[in-house]
């Protein structure tokens, strides 16, 4: 798609990575790295440069014999490239060599978005000594973080400093280093986000995901993250936000903190292809890596073309660790061949203990199916995870009076008892007309899947809301306290040609429930898994009450 | 996962998927072809063999230095692979050496599956003369297949004998060849399914698909093909059961017609991937190129592995080929970029006109949203194939008796008139209890996503298929000859706690065929989108009403 030849800094998982994209657009590469890295294997070229992206003639000659330069790893000879871009304006680098330079120190990097009114926590640059931790410690308070300005990753050059008898040990484990001081941030989750920005300046994002660290390091992905849309919709914003700030075009990763209050924090960007977004090759239709090889090269990126590939596609990514024996991470990478969506990816790497030495991505049509996989990918050692909380609601249960809500909270339970996620609210079609046509119009964009309306007397609620959606609504009439809800019932069931309302019994909101599940079962399979054990459950009821009836017979039962 | 190397015959686009594949799993692979062929140019060796995989002592000089030998294309010299399978029995060589040379010849091929009981058109050997393809013609009838038993492939060494007088010209044309005859086989589609042969003789297959030829090249592939279930079973059984007859494991690709009676028959087989499989590197967990890797190595491949990565994963594949004027094909490469659920493939080749240059996988949760991006593509000069015919059945409408058909028939026409693949027919809950039962029970499994249920009177078909399903099941009371069907409606509405049925007003049919629609458009777009105009339209017809109302008055209006 492009003759431009593009040359690499840096060859491995990631420089991998972006070499295998590349190539299947027809674009060729060349990289700066050791003989033989894992990015040199994947790529036939005698034009590779051995040796290290820190030092300056390597750089030169690798520049010299590419048109676009680009990076896999921040801790490059930024210097050269400053020089390179002088002398030969028409070497095109992404991104620009300052930003490099200036996210290579964290402190600085910090300095700069928060200059630009990025939210990201409180940071001070430190003294090496015991006076000056302990004057952070009085400012901020404990825990705090002592990190290294340069040469961090993956956790490596942080120290939690819990208290001022930490001081010393702290000092002692990054003393040869520049540091800074971070507030601590108590957070609820990590969050990240894949940014693209492109040569124009403008920038695209994929979704938030949820990255689970372990030792520092990142164990798992959830994509997208299991949070609502309103914290969704802000952890993009953010991380574009933040993106847009620095100069040249490619992928960065941004890695935020979501607060317990739910506010959000950025807690540091990569100008690179990042761990957290490794998903992307297995769910999007267009992986960070081919965002990153197009970005650089000014190709376009279709509209929405870094969402999931599906409206239910889920993901989890496992990062495959060097094991304490050698090749002992095989053990995950064998059970995951005979995981159903599970994608193995390798890196070309020797073994060595917590090295990075490939991933699994997990995908399927819900969080739940890829939880099940995950576990039976990790075998019995590890618990699934089953925390599903701030999942965005599919079952909207709304009434037209608080005095329906004894009705239908009947029906919120069935839901929660089956681990529906829905939303209960008051929406009256008589009194608040305007917030009726709200609901009824954005349900759908939100996620919303079902409507359950319930309304008493006149009842125009459950038909005036399906009336102004295309989402499947049902009405449960609600018993007045005149005509036996024979009246809301009527005004219900009996719409008019074309615009339906699935009517279900007078006051019966665990039929609306259990409605709403089966709209769902019909095409999110743990949902049918569930409904059929509800069905065991209560055949085996009425069968157990069968068997008393029968054994002490019917005029004793009767007197129970 | 396999410290094996891998000598691969042939180094074009499918050798270039396998590498790909093998380095995603760690596996080394040398490639036998020209220098720089495009598989060469995605691993770095310097023990690739350069030559061609007919000259015997290149295909040895690559055997010496691997442990697995396997092929991209079938025209290999099979004698040399003969040879070496008893010189070095610790060589293993897959598909088996006599499998390659049997399906070299098409005519031996065609006489081994013939032989074993697979339904394939009728076939005889010719001697190169006008006196036996005449005989032939008299025998089979005009038109019939005249073909090369040799180095035929894209329809290279085919001839259609339309008449007797073709004959000399079709002799002309292929001459230099040993030929046979096919009797013709008047398709309705070509279907095709890629199947894995695992060492220990045992199947797996990824789902049919149907392929769309254009001047005797593939140009498009549909997956799944738009069959019937039944036909969709018979074909996997057909292709399995043929390749279960050869020897040596791996993944083979198996070319079918589907008859306009129904009738599957047996086209060709290729002993290693084929273009009709290539939608299932984006369409799938394991591509079949993965695939062919894990069976010649003996690695394992999930239970149901080989399905679509999802229930609503629908995939169309477009062949890129080398356009009339150098690097026109790129035209629809770049609007690939810009197509949402598109992924470019490129080979890597010097671009020639007609050559497979590279291909663009589709993915959606529907054909139609595959389609409209296809027609994207593909700009203004190819129209959409609108063709959904055969699409299994979403919504089931059934009644009691019938006398229910009038009223339900008006629902049907709405599921028509939305583009719903449904399917309509009589159970009665108290005349056929146990088809009641099989259709309840198994109408999940089959595809449904929404039951229809239409009754009178006592009207238990709605209740009693809801208790047999997890399905949402929608009632419509049918009007009775008394009672006004208020019985029906209260038989069918009043249902117990636990077994909904969605209900609509009485007789109202069109409401259940929407809502049934609302059900599906929660969770298919196209219908959504349907359901929006659909809406549009209604609020049009009454505008429309109200202001010919206005103009005339109401009293000229009432008496019109």
């Amino acid at each position: 798609m492009d003759s431009r030849t593009i040359g690499i800094l840096g060859g491995g998982q990631l420089g991998r990575m972006l070499v295998e994209a590349a190539s299947r657009l027809n674009i060729d590469t060349l990289i700066l790295d050791a003989e033989n890295a894992p990015a040199k294997q994947i790529r036939a070229s005698t034009l590779h440069v051995n040796g290290s992206f820190s030092d300056a003639s390597a750089v030169r000659e690798l520049a010299s014999r590419v048109d676009v330069l680009t990076v896999e790893i921040e801790h490059v000879n930024a210097d050269v490239l400053i020089e390179l871009q002088k002398e030969k304006p028409e070497l095109e680098i992404h991104p620009a060599p300052d930003t490099i330079k200036l996210i290579q120190d964290k402190y600085m990097q910090k300095m700069h978005l928060i200059g630009k009114g990025i939210a990201a926590p409180e940071s001070v640059s430190v003294e090496n000594t015991e006076e000056s931790l302990k004057a952070i410690g009085s400012k901020f308070g404990y825990p705090y973080m002592l990190k290294s300005r340069t040469q961090a990753y993956d956790g490596r050059g942080n120290y939690v400093v819990s208290s001022v008898v930490d001081i010393s040990s702290a000092l002692k484990a990054l003393s040869s280093r520049p540091l800074y001081a971070e507030k601590w941030a108590q957070f609820r989750k990590e969050l990240a986000v894949m940014v693209v920005r492109q040569k124009d300046g403008s920038t695209l994002s994929y979704p938030a995901v949820e990255t689970i660290q372990k030792n520092n390091i990142c164990h798992l992905v959830y994509a997208p993250a299991r949070i609502p849309d309103s914290v969704q919709t802000r952890a993009r914003y953010l991380a574009e936000k933040a993106v847009a700030t620095f100069a040249g075009a490619g992928i960065f990763g941004v890695e935020m903190f979501l607060l317990e209050d739910g506010e959000i924090l950025l807690n540091e960007i990569a100008p690179r292809p990042h761990n957290s977004g490794h998903y992307t090759i297995d769910a999007c239709p267009t992986s960070q890596f081919e965002a990153h090889i197009r970005a650089i090269l000014g190709l376009p990126i279709a509209k929405n073309g870094l969402a999931l590939s599906t409206p239910t596609t889920n993901a989890i990514m496992l990062n495959v660790l060097g094991a304490d024996h050698p090749n002992g991470e095989l053990e995950i990478c064998k059970r995951s061949l005979i995981t159903r969506g599970a994608t193995l990816h390798l890196y070309g790497k020797i073994t060595r203990p917590g090295r990075k030495m490939g991933h699994i991505n997990i995908v399927a049509g819900s969080m739940y199916e890829c939880e099940t996989r995950l576990a039976q990918i990790q075998g019995a050692d590890e618990a699934v995870s089953s925390e599903i909380e701030d999942e965005k609601p599919l079952v909207g249960i709304i009434m037209g009076s608080d005095s329906d809500l004894p009705v239908m909270a009947v029906g919120a339970r069935i839901l929660k008892q089956f681990g529906v996620p829905f939303e209960v609210t008051i929406v009256s079609a008589h009194r608040t007309p305007f917030r009726m046509t709200k609901y009824a119009t954005e349900a759908a964009t939100r996620g919303i899947r079902t409507i359950i309306a319930g309304a008493g007397g006149a009842a125009h609620l459950p038909g005036m809301v399906a009336a102004m959606t295309t989402l499947p609504v049902i009405g449960v009439p609600v018993k007045g306290s005149s005509l036996d809800g024979v009246d809301s019932l009527h005004s219900i069931v009996q719409m008019p040609r074309g615009i339906p309302v699935a009517t279900v019994a007078i006051n019966n909101a665990t039929n609306a429930a259990l409605l709403a599940i089966r709209n769902l079962a019909a095409f999110m399979p743990e949902y049918q898994l569930k409904l059929e054990q509800y069905y065991i459950s209560i055949e085996d009821e009425v069968l157990g009450k069968a068997a008393i009836l029968e054994k002490i017979g019917y005029e004793e039962y009767l007197s129970k």
